[in-house]
């Protein structure tokens, strides 16, 4: 945590100074967000972070969520909570997820028992946990990062989309009308540069732009509940697939607190119209299922927290923003759609509100850059071809897991089977797979081999490391802030410990003198040498050998309105904990490495420490002014 | 965290129940806290815990400390703010100090060269790291813990103490009188059980019951400030001991944030009636003297965020309570001074904010169980013998320290026995040497070699475990919580999984059901099974051979307005991280052993598992009725 750069502030130092001048409910706006779920307000938290935009964020409730839907947290979903500053909060108050049992009738198919015990995060997968939480407190956590902001950003419940439409001005082409449901007047517009649907499954933002929720016809219907219960089957504490003989399954999600526990029951399909009130569901009904199921073992349940008969479909949207393929080249996006409200997952792999942050994680830097004229519009192209990619491998992947599920392994080398998918498919509940392909954004492979750890499209992958400046143990990971940069990680080569000459002094000479540098390209003139690419390089040699004092002044540079030092660019390995970042990602010792981050945490680039070119190239297609399709810079 | 116990809760799980009736100021209390410093908050926070007990915490200023003052936190603090559930909120906004440099002039005398770099906390001294953070932010997370406490205890501002008398009133006997600073009234009066004086260096509670602060009759003169500055030096944001040859000597303690720096110079010691503003100190006189112990490294001071000319003595008490040492055995005490108002020390070891928390965590929960009839008021006697022991090796210590901070080593040798020194004083400033002599509260070390490590009479050690019902990988020490309760851990012996007829079994059998049990003794009725005594055991086996549903049924109680089964009390080695708890902490594995730990972490005794009747004894002389030093019970 870096704070008091621009003088002694008393008082915490997650409150940012607020703004000035900054009207409450503007009419026209930056951004607007509808929607208050985890893809809203994941967006909202990353907008609020720049004091040069405006954003409104709507929701048709009258106030902040308090209990239900979904509650899985990926690991990488906390390593983005990090990036916003909250991650220890929910790993402080959420369940962990450690291990899944299985369970199974026994040989002579009756009973249950527990077939397998698996660890459910692979070791170094990720520095997260993957936790379990009530996605109210998220919600909670990212309300209070958009209060805490310069904006002081609160969203406007009691506001009803009913209608969107798109105009030629210039500056605010989109136009959304709000029904007010707290009876303060009757309609309420908002007109906006962008506007992003966040409006859940049924999104009117979706059907504005023409788009449709495709696949599955059928919806599946799921009873869920959160009990407070009495139980002697043993494993009531862990993440648990319990399959009964003939009475359907069960999957079990103890939760946050120690006492409550998630039932998930599948029930029918849903065809047509029919609607789950149709099927009559009910707790006590769920719970009656329950019982069932959990036969020979007991189920005494005292409470029911909350229940709901959710009915899903499996389906997404052709595209996630107002531009069709084949449109493209033409023009730019000014609507976008997000979360659920461009795909829909059945919960068993737990990834609604996961991929629905992510979503939002995605397009929050890139609107934040092409309103901070930090790239070119067209940047915002990679949003719909990034994230629906993603979202379509997921429902192939809810397929599969769905089929693992239900399949009850035969003998030991199908259930080893079992396990090796388990594993697999683990890396990719944990959010940790997902790649980016190659794009204005994400290089190719070509340097692959200098940092095979850190693969070009996917997320940084944290590592402990020494703090040269103050000899703190941290994760290297940790420094990732959602603060719309890009990062610049160099790794040095053996040998190398900054002094003159070598490759990092090399690269920081280039990157500060020349003219094609990206930071004496696209970085503000008054403002800090890092505002727009954050250097950070990481040594080989021991911290207690490194001297400080002969860095490049890249390293050490000077800051803020007394230009202070800033001590926190220089890293070294943690010969402590075993292997080092070098080895645990497969770094070149002997040549070293220079990593491209996008805002968002994943790597754009891999380049040789002397890799100039390349880099300014690559810059120069993310934020020159030329429009990349040819069509007219800012359409 | 385990909660949503008595039935689940929205929001945020740190916010307990309000109270239905809690009168804001009442005019009598159980507690009467005089003084908002680290002491009172610590005292007010642990006693906001107990819903039964009426508290109330004056505080002459007119809000809360926002800048200045101490900023040093041992790693016994925060293992003690972990209890208080905000150690993570500490160590997330605090400078950590990882290692210290010490500079002195070269071979030749002149200039400065960094003598040595060595680590500042020793492996698995606690779990916990040293750090560095405003006073001020401590005061914050203990004000947030009162608040959101059942009685949303905040602190009385503007309330002055100029009188405490005792009268014959069997229920209130202290009265104190209070100036009201912001004029709604001239004065106030409150009656109390107790009083306790937090009040600082020239406490009034201290001299209304006659005692003196004694010991050096000189009072050192420190200059102290806090700066946003530029050097050149590179151990900048390293705790850094600097002595040049002939200008003085500093102690740079780097500060949260990154680029805030604290500044300690010895100025002249003060004779008499001397006051620190006869030196006319002046924050420029001590930027002037920092420059020259910097030369030949520049120091160029942007702002001076705070800065003190701070003048102290090392002086203790005689007692710590209204009772002298010829009546101990005669009546029990109902006025204690805590902190600085009965010890006061050099900044240098930076143990000020550390001790005076480190009294009253001492004091509160005696107070608490003596309020909640779960202990003989005898008790209260102990505060005063352990704490004023402390304070004195705390005043020999300092004066070795300055010794240490002092003397140049001159060759090899020295240098070497000068490390040995720093790291048997690191273990002491770390405040994890603190040993209390046997008492009512502490036995002996009779049974010691049955767990080595769990030392009688010191802090309950923490290392790490695997929790048996989720898996979870954990410290033990963090069941440890600040909520009076009384912990026995117990440590199986080698194959005993919990099986009937085994060691645990058999301890669990005597707790349950035999007549001299403490359990069965002194646990209200209808409260708990764990509310007074809250049992733990740790197992030698992975956690994936044990079975959780052939535990005593102890281990496994049944708990709150459903009977919901409370699953956090069994705990097993984590084999993945090196050596497990059991040779970590010299643990008998052929016979296993018992831990009894106080309400505020320290280790009371170490028995055999089947040590009932020494058990029984124990708890019978700490709860039992008897007034143990022959006195009426309350007097
Ligand atoms: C009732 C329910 C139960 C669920 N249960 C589970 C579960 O058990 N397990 C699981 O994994 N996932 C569950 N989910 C799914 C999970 O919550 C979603 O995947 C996740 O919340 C998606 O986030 P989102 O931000 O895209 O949309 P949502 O969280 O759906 O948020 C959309 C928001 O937009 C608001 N909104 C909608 N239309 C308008 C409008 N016209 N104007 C203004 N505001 C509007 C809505 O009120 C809502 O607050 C459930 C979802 C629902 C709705
Ligand atoms: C000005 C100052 C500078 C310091 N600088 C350093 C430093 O640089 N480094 C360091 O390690 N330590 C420093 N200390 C010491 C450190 O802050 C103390 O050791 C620590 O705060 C002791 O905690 P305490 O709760 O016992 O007392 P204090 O923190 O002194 O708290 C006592 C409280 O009681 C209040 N009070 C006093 N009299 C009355 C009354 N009659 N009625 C009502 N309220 C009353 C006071 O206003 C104060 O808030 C400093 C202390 C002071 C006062």
């Amino acid at each position: 945590m870096q704070y008091h750069l621009n003088g002694f502030q008393p008082g915490g130092p997650f409150v940012a100074k607020a703004l000035e001048v900054a009207p409450s409910s503007p009419e026209t706006v930056d951004v607007l967000i509808v929607g208050c779920g985890p893809a809203g307000l994941t967006l909202a938290a990353q907008l609020s972070a720049f004091p040069e935009i405006t954003t409104r964020i709507t929701e048709r409730k009258s106030g902040p969520l308090e209990i239900g839907q979904a509650d899985g947290i990926a690991c990488r979903s906390i390593e983005m909570f990090q990036a916003f500053g909250f991650a220890e909060k929910v790993t402080k108050e959420g369940y962990w997820v450690n291990e899944v049992a299985f369970w199974r009738p026994g040989e002579d198919g009756s009973g249950l028992q527990r077939a397998d015990r698996i660890q459910d995060v692979a070791d170094d997968l990720s520095e997260m946990p993957h936790v379990i939480l009530n996605q109210a407190r998220v919600h909670d956590f990212h309300l209070e990062v958009m209060r805490n902001s310069p904006h002081r950003l609160t969203p406007d419940y009691n506001r009803e989309l009913f209608e969107l439409t798109k105009s030629d001005d210039a500056d605010y082409p989109v136009t959304a009308k709000f029904r007010c449901l707290d009876g303060d007047r009757e309609t309420e517009s908002i007109r906006a540069r962008y506007v992003v649907g966040c409006d859940g499954a049924r999104s009117i933002v979706r059907k504005s732009v023409g788009h449709e929720l495709k696949g599955a016809s059928a919806r599946q219907l799921w009873g869920v509940m959160d009990v407070l219960a009495i139980t002697d089957f043993p494993d009531i504490r862990l993440k648990t697939a319990m399959q009964s003989a003939d009475q359907g399954s069960i999957l079990i999600i103890p939760r946050e607190g120690g006492y409550m526990v998630r039932m998930y029951i599948e029930l029918d399909e849903l065809h047509g119209d029919e609607r789950a009130s149709d099927r009559n569901v009910s707790s006590e009904m769920l719970i009656e299922k329950a019982r069932a199921i959990f036969a020979p073992f007991s189920l005494d349940v005292k409470e029911v927290a909350w229940w709901s008969a959710y009915e899903i479909a499996q389906r997404v949207c052709d595209s996630f923003d107002d531009v069709s393929d084949a449109e493209r080249g033409s023009r730019n996006p000014h609507i976008f759609i997000a979360g659920d409200a461009c795909h829909t997952h059945s919960p068993k792999a737990g990834q609604g509100m996961n991929v629905s942050m992510a979503d939002t994680f995605n397009l929050g830097w890139k609107l934040a850059a092409v309103l901070r004229g930090q790239a070119d519009p067209a940047l915002l192209h990679t949003y719909s071809q990034e994230r629906r990619a993603k979202a379509k491998e997921l429902i192939d992947f809810d397929r599969d897991m769905a089929r693992l599920f239900s399949t009850k392994p035969k003998d030991a080398a199908e259930a080893a089977q079992f396990q090796h998918f388990f594993k697999k498919h683990g890396r990719y509940t944990a959010g940790v797979e997902t790649r980016y392909e190659t794009s204005l954004i994400t290089a190719t492979e070509k340097h692959q081999s200098l940092a095979t750890g850190f693969k070009v499209g996917m997320r940084f992958h944290s590592a402990p490391v020494i703090r040269l400046g103050d000899g703190k143990p941290m994760q290297l990971g940790h420094t990732l802030k959602a603060d719309g940069r890009w990062r610049l990680i160099a790794f040095a080569a053996a040998g190398d410990s900054g002094q003159p000459g070598g490759g990092i002094a090399q690269l920081c000479d280039f990157l500060t003198n020349d003219a094609d540098s990206p930071i004496t390209r696209f970085t503000p003139d008054r403002a800090d040498i890092d505002s727009v690419f954050d250097l950070r390089a990481v040594f080989q040699l021991s911290h207690q050998v490194m001297a400080l004092e002969t860095l490049p002044k890249l390293l050490l540079p000077s800051k803020g309105i007394h230009h202070l030092t800033d001590y926190e660019k220089a890293f070294c390995p943690d010969l402590k904990q075993g292997p080092d970042i070098f080895d645990l990602r497969g770094v070149d010792r002997r040549s070293g490495s220079l990593l491209v981050i996008r805002p968002d945490q994943y790597i754009a680039h891999v380049l040789p420490l002397d890799g100039f070119e390349e880099l300014a190239v690559f810059f120069q297609n993310v934020m020159g002014v030329q429009d990349l399709f040819g069509g007219p810079a800012a359409a």
